[in-house]
């Protein structure tokens, strides 16, 4: 398959419309479809995401693997060729997940499969937290309980499965629940919260996932996450009139300050150096799983893509940067950091967005940039089209989280959406491991960003308004 | 869909072929088109499973759970109408599988998916289990290991995902390393043995299952199975040169004896009382998920195709007998009870088979049964056709594990083989949960088990040689 498309993409060159427009001429234009066809027929990005989930494996923002990811991250710099390699450290406040078990003891005694939700609380450190549950059906009945009517009880709140989705729109409401709802569970004196894992799959997984703090205040209750499975099967056990308990236990918290930091990878521009296009993912992960679709496969693939533009003859005329942002699972943390420590250059960031929605094939390309940028991401889009990917509106939101801090403060913005129907399915568990990742979809991700990225630095476009 | 295929089932009694072959009678002909009509359009077989997967949950052989299994099974049997219903008891060893942990220690810490195997001995109460692996491609690699060259290490052995199939074919070879392994790590001073696990899936759940005792004697070391994520995970650290060291925590044993039982329930023949048609599912399940493919499926389907048998004007002329077996999984100590309980009766077992290979379509009536009984079966094949069922040779063995001590006993066996392509996915896994199961193809083989049953219960037909 990679043979063919490739061919097709070589051959169409000659026959090129893109350069009519006047945008781009056709010298740049050959140069972007050869990359295209290159990064079709390239394994780079398989590579990176296998050392990467295989040779750092699990990497919690703040944690010692973290560390030897940022350490990685530096190597691979410069094994790749990059031509300044930055490792900006920054400190933050460490939750661990410690130890945890969730048992029902009634009906009858069965193990589920649960896990902590990040900030949650501990059990009583010499006691036993088992009670029976209060069910709620959504997050919504536990958010209208009142004060102090949970006491003695942990609340269960159900809720539905994600419905899959392209553009995982379900995501947003139903985490609701592991966001907001232990503010609710612990103002009504519950002993612990229970809520079915945010996911589409139905597999026997916990989602994991960080909740919102309330002010600096965070859950001093366990809060736990059980799998649509087991959480199914409570709701099951409820609607048949039976009183449930649950054993629940945890030894999770706040472990004091740790280190994080952000990886910078530049390749400095031939004409403007100063001027930058900003592409990368998060170099964290969650500790279930081995971080491949969250987000080992954005980090190869923005790595990947810069990597093959380094190969060129010369610079493209901007500098083309990668940000393996640390600690984005647990707050935003690096991304709040560079945009801090970078405040001064944001002004420079002509254009920036992260990959972080897993492997799948791209499908979209948004963007919100100005009117001549615009007239640029058109020109891109026509040349991406092959990939599969349609142009979207200027009205689509979003360009990954680690970008929002920077998106905020004026940095104009694309978004290359990727396929997401299977994300929730792995998002936050166990189950994110490399085997999820199709080499042929990677490849297609790089194809997109290798052309894009490569082009905002080339051409001689204003981004910014 | 169910309704168009029901009608499309009565609408061609009336053309009947079947019936020209003078093997059944058109009227007989026509209950069994009109039970596998009931079949396909009830829900019974579906809320049995539900009942017992939610109900009872797991249900380890010999546990307190399995016997909530048989009492749960008794009054199943009564409200449903059966005319005899018995709870055969019998003692086993119990083992249990307590707690366990397997953690990778070097070339980093990562926690990984596994589970003790059934059979396996504890580590060190007192002490820690932490070594080196010793890496074993394959089983045979490892049953060519020199006695005592394995002392200090860690055993493990890789070997391969099964390879999806509709018949299960890989199952038996992969399934060497989880049933001899122990044998020769053992033999060679291993300090304990790690497999992947015996199943199909990409998914981070380790399979358990029984291991094979050399003589009378179990495995002292602790045996522990691994997710495919998990192998594939130290194969490419492996690859890589790297040294990898686990910690391997366990608490599995033999607790002593415990009882067990199979619960009998009949339709007592009109004319023929003491000849027994035989179906059944074993009872009992792995304790990591609820049963639902294996074996709740079994003995919904079984049991709710006798039930429609029972609400015919009249009893069939032969007996109608769902065995529901106990302790299958610990090592068919059900099936080896009723073999020995009904020794006597065995020479008026007509024919048996068993529904154990979860809940896909059936795609094949096979048999192994008289001259005229194959006749018999041909019949019932072209009745079953409609449902996408093929007949096959005589030649295919099995019928079920629970049959197979009755079957050297000499009693005729059929086989309605299920398409088991995702069977060795969920597996004795904690995944076999409910949600697995979809209720058409359930139905789709309550039909083809309610033609069978009915039509080898009614005709006059000799399956014995």
């Amino acid at each position: 398959m990679k043979y063919l498309l490739s061919t097709f993409l070589v051959a169409t060159t000659s026959a090129s419309v893109i350069a009519q427009t006047n945008v781009l001429s056709p010298e740049v234009e050959t140069t972007a479809r050869q990359l295209m066809a290159e990064a079709l027929d390239s394994d780079l990005a398989w590579e990176i995401v296998e050392s990467l989930t295989t040779e750092v494996g699990p990497r919690l923002g703040g944690s010692e693997a973290e560390a030897r990811a940022r350490e990685w991250g530096r190597e691979l710099g410069e094994e790749l060729g990059f031509d300044r390699i930055s490792v900006e450290e920054f400190e933050l406040p460490f939750w661990e997940r410690g130890d945890m078990s969730i048992t029902m003891t009634a009906p009858y005694q069965q193990a589920l499969y649960g896990t902590a939700l990040g900030g949650s609380g501990a059990s009583p450190q010499n006691g036993e937290l088992e009670a029976e549950i209060a069910y709620f059906r959504t997050v919504d009945d536990l958010v209208a309980v009142e004060d102090s009517s949970l006491i003695g009880r942990i609340a269960f709140v159900d809720g539905d499965a994600i419905v899959p989705s392209q553009n995982g729109e379900g995501y947003g409401p139903a985490n609701q629940r592991r966001r907001i709802g232990w503010q609710h569970a612990q103002r009504a004196g519950a002993e612990a919260l229970v809520v079915r894992s945010v996911g589409s799959d139905s597999h026997r997984f916990p989602h994991t996932g960080m909740m919102t703090a309330q002010g600096s205040e965070w859950a001093e209750i366990p809060v736990i996450a059980v799998s649509n499975p087991d959480a199914d099967h409570l709701r099951r056990l409820h609607a048949g009139g039976n009183s449930i308990r649950l054993d629940v236990h945890s030894t999770a918290g706040w472990q004091g300050e740790r280190t994080s930091g952000n990886v910078v990878l530049d390749l400095i521009g031939r004409e403007k150096p100063e001027e930058i296009v900003l592409i990368g993912g998060h170099l964290d992960s969650w500790d279930l799983g081995t971080g491949a679709v969250d987000d080992g496969a954005g980090i190869a693939i923005t790595t990947a893509a810069a990597t093959l533009i380094g190969r060129l003859p010369q610079r493209p005329r901007r500098t083309i940067r990668v940000v393996m942002f640390g600690a984005e699972e647990v707050g935003l943390v690096g991304a709040q950091d560079y945009a801090r420590v970078h405040a001064a250059e944001l002004a420079n960031h002509q254009v920036a967005t992260e990959s972080d929605f897993g492997a799948g094939n791209i499908w979209q390309l948004a963007s919100n940039v100005s009117e001549a940028g615009t007239l640029a991401v058109d020109a891109i889009g026509k040349i991406i089209a092959p990939l599969g990917i349609i142009r979207g509106g200027s009205d689509v939101p979003g360009s990954g989280p680690d970008i929002s801090p920077m998106a905020a403060r004026g940095v104009p913005t694309i978004n290359l959406r990727q396929n997401g129907t299977d994300y929730f399915d792995l998002h936050h568990t166990p189950d994110d491991t490399l085997d999820k990742i199709d080499p042929d979809q990677l490849a297609q991700n790089v194809a997109a960003y290798v052309v894009f990225a490569y082009l905002a630095a080339e051409l001689d476009v204003q981004f910014r308004e």
